[in-house]
């Protein structure tokens, strides 16, 4: 079945610039997924395509021999992942995993056909080369994160953000679970929310965490 | 003084692509630099250009607010850095420091200029993206090497590749030199490397580090 073209129209910029035939070969190599939350949508070495989100959210990492992994960032409806499509960037010798993390829906465009069509029309080239430089930026804020930046700065951004993200003041996410976003271990965040805890900042409970001084909080982040 | 062309068109691919108006305007823009070893040739938020390395070796790093830093890469010649030219890039939102690491011979091509023509020309914006998209891969592996691997094993590595570069068993670095390649810091390098010397594979001396057993270092890397 053939892929609509008007959404296309609206994800791809180049779409007007390309041949009527190059805008059908790419319909009908384009699916539209779902994947419930925990499912794996992409792993190392595969080229699964370019992954659009237009619903729930996807978690993009690495994963170590020992299974230790690194959150590198999340996808939210209307973001693109290039890194998922390895064949069409040569350049890219890094493998990075992909899980959706709520239910999700996704519309996937074959790595093989976009490949072969990135190498005939210079704009798609760019477009794709410019989605996954825009990542490079992504990761390198991760990594000083990681390295620079203090245990209690780290969980209080982290906080703050997905108290944003989500409009409440409850993060109903395990220790485990925090710990995998900002690249840390169980022990040392549940650690750290205790020492926030003494502090007022937030109240930790077995449904997650709840931010109780919000003021308090933001001051610990900058 | 105008810039020698034939030079530039061994060094830019997209040189016989464009006008030669433009070719020229690069020439104008485009100087030869020397930096003493230890010299500062780039700091994050400049646009100082695009750097070819000629001669020497430059240290690309990141720098945190309390002058920690890490090793993102080694340019040597033939090598060309990108990163230092922020003002191209527009996605690229991090900062980067480049400092000469031995007496080293450069050629800038001036950012501005290189800016106006990669908007002008797809060939020199795909150069351009490409350069940066390869890093990315190795940015990658230092992140990946500081994060899951065990600090034998780092170092090992380091040093195996170091005696492979410089074609000598000696490695002639101090042990804080070295922990800033690898990331980490000297107390830490010290104790492995006191390890590595107890199992009989290296020998250490103030001048610095002697592999004694190649192979046995080798199977600790792999």
């Amino acid at each position: 079945m053939k892929f609509p073209q008007d959404l296309l129209k609206t994800l791809l910029p180049f779409w007007d610039d390309i041949e009527e035939t190059d805008r059908s070969i790419i319909c009908e190599n384009t699916v539209s997924r779902s994947f419930a939350a925990g499912e794996n949508i992409h792993s190392g070495g595969e080229c699964s395509g370019v992954i659009f989100v237009r619903s729930g959210c996807l978690r993009v990492y690495i994963l170590s021999e020992n299974g230790k992994d690194i959150t590198l960032y999340r996808l939210f409806p209307g973001d693109m992942c290039m890194l998922s499509a390895s064949c069409v960037l040569e350049s890219i010798t890094f493998d990075v995993t992909i899980d959706a993390e709520e239910d999700s829906e996704c519309i996937i465009i074959g790595g093989t056909v976009f490949n072969t069509l990135s190498q005939k029309y210079k704009d798609i080239r760019i477009f794709s080369l410019e989605t996954a430089v825009s990542r490079f930026s992504d990761v390198m804020w991760v990594m000083q994160q990681i390295l620079f930046m203090s245990m209690d700065k780290r969980l209080a951004i982290f906080l703050i953000d997905e108290s944003a993200r989500t409009n409440s003041d409850e993060i109903l996410l395990t220790h485990e679970q925090i710990a995998k976003y900002i690249g840390s271990a169980r022990e040392v965040v549940s650690r750290t929310l205790k020492y926030l805890s003494s502090e007022g900042l937030v109240e930790v409970s077995r449904k997650g965490v709840r931010i109780t001084d919000k003021a308090g909080l933001r001051k610990l982040s900058v």
